[in-house]
């Protein structure tokens, strides 16, 4: 049965009984004109969006609905973890074809559910319309930080070392080889590539702590790649970076899929794109701060990768020589920029 | 020159040039990962997501890019509206076409930030993507309410009185105006209903007053028409309704144009859509309370037109006789519900 089918109302509450139920600071939630929500005491509110367009970001040849849902989620968490920002609320905007099927439909909205209950993030509302071609997923997450401790992208200055957690490449790889024709489920390093596409894990935990440890002077998350986040960040704060190239984690499956087909897995990983790792910059002497937000955060790994330098070029050092900055990863989403 | 030429950056600075400044409860505006809001003192958040799809919701063959940007606007802050809640800022969201025209972009941006300036919203930061086909605006709206002051649905109970704000139909009318090849700026009743399609005026004031001075026990606004709303309304608020489809206030062009064409104009302008008026319900010895805000709020007229009943039925009496409840106006809007 599609969409279209079933009709808007019956739709509706189908979609709205795969929800958990929402955290008792949602003082009213779907069904009204609006969401009411209780703010956390003394907090400031940040809030995000970002939309997931078909045959734009997606293709749903190789991600099921529930990985659709579940990635509209994450890339909107990644922004709130950027500011270091508790992720609270979820508004959810569907577009959907009127073919789309019902069953479609309900696993997307589980997938998001799933990711929003493992955050304690509660869907306190949305909007259900027809595209007349392609699903549009279009998120606003909101969450909440303490006054003057959010991250900004413009707080770096000359001397700050920089950072990024996890690693690198794998998103980006994981798309090629769907593009390709190749599965990558095939092995275990292939299959974390098709999974940081299909599945990012937003930084959350990361993110509020280097926020509540005043252990960062700016963050940014990954979205567009580190080559792109580098000179985002660099720019903002006023500041030049050098990168060493040879100190970035590359994902271990990306780096076998790009030395089998001929390419710098190193250049290709800074490149990126939806890696939605952070990239973040820390005086040398707060290293006691970070040291304590290691504690308390386990996983992902952190990695020191570059500075940031009075002079405002960006260079990149591999193999002990300078090179040229490589241009940001933006094949697959010309047109397409994000606040 | 289109957007793809352009390129996304240099078409976010263009679109973001557009802007007046944020407020100064904008902490962080649009650039960085996310926006930083100060809320304001003991009040609650109120937010809404709601979007408008190029050839389901409008029709560039008669709204202009001005046009579209102050309707998508306008149609979050009614529901903020029809909560009681103050605009406070809005979060953007684009999918574009790829040959959109940047004059055309531009001009939607305008048209936006002209009618967020009228009600002192700030655009606190947005998305910007491609789209592959077909303009989406999506927004998100935020606002503040006191405690306990908003005003919900399900508020309703038997022998409140049910009131609309304005003239209903003008905005269906001018739709139908346009779709029959008909240019509605011929003469004033008709130009009147055409703007009601293009430019709906939110009922941000009147919401604002209704719930500050605790005059009305619920409270919707009319995107889905009258029949639409009473039969929420009544049904949230565990009541039926009997509304006297004398006493409705019909747009004069509106009436102009169905008797025009042979149809019962009254039944015409209750199924309605997109007057984004508002419907509310107000028990009878409140009637102090809703002229204090009728004295604060001049435009537009209040019309009571029926009553909340103990009976769930829905009945709409007509030169004195009972008839059947008009069904709910879905023309051009199937499987699009809103919260």
């Amino acid at each position: 049965m599609t969409v279209s089918d079933l009709g808007e109302h019956a739709l509706l509450a189908r979609l709205l009984a795969r929800l958990p139920r929402p955290g008792a600071h949602i003082l009213v939630g779907p069904g009204d004109d609006a969401a009411v929500i209780e703010p956390g005491r003394r907090t400031r509110l940040v809030v995000t969006t970002d939309a997931l367009v078909e045959h734009v970001h997606f293709s749903r040849a190789w991600c099921s609905p529930a990985d659709i849902g579940h990635k509209a989620l994450a890339v909107n968490l990644s922004d709130l973890a950027a500011m270091g920002a508790v992720p609270r609320w979820a508004l959810v905007s569907l577009a959907l074809p009127p073919d789309l099927d019902v069953d479609a439909a309900e696993a997307l909205m589980s997938g998001l559910a799933e990711h929003a209950r493992s955050h304690g993030v509660s869907v306190a509302g949305g909007n259900l319309t027809r595209s007349p071609q392609g699903l549009v997923v279009d998120i606003t997450a909101g969450g909440e930080v303490s006054p003057r401790k959010w991250l900004l992208r413009s707080g770096g200055r000359p001397g700050d070392d920089l950072w990024v957690s996890g690693t690198l490449g794998g998103a980006r790889a994981g798309l090629e080889m769907f593009e390709s024709g190749r599965n990558p489920d095939g092995d275990a390093g292939s299959e974390a590539c098709g999974l940081r596409h299909r599945r990012p894990a937003p930084r959350v935990r990361l993110g509020i702590a280097l926020a509540r440890a005043g252990a960062a002077r700016a963050a940014m998350d990954l979205s567009d790649g580190l080559a792109d986040a580098v000179r985002q960040l660099a720019t903002a704060s006023g500041c030049g970076a050098r990168v060493n190239a040879d100190s970035v984690p590359v994902e271990p499956g990306a780096r076998a899929w790009w030395t089998s087909t001929g390419r710098e897995s190193v250049l290709e990983a800074i490149r990126g794109g939806e890696d939605y790792e952070l990239l973040f910059a820390v005086p040398p002497r707060w290293s006691g701060r970070l040291r304590h937000v290691r504690q308390q955060v386990a996983e992902p790994d952190l990695t020191r990768i570059g500075v940031l330098t009075r002079p405002r070029d960006l260079v990149l050092t591999r193999k002990g020589r300078d090179e040229a900055w490589p241009s940001g990863f933006e094949h697959f989403r010309a047109g397409d920029a994000r606040d």
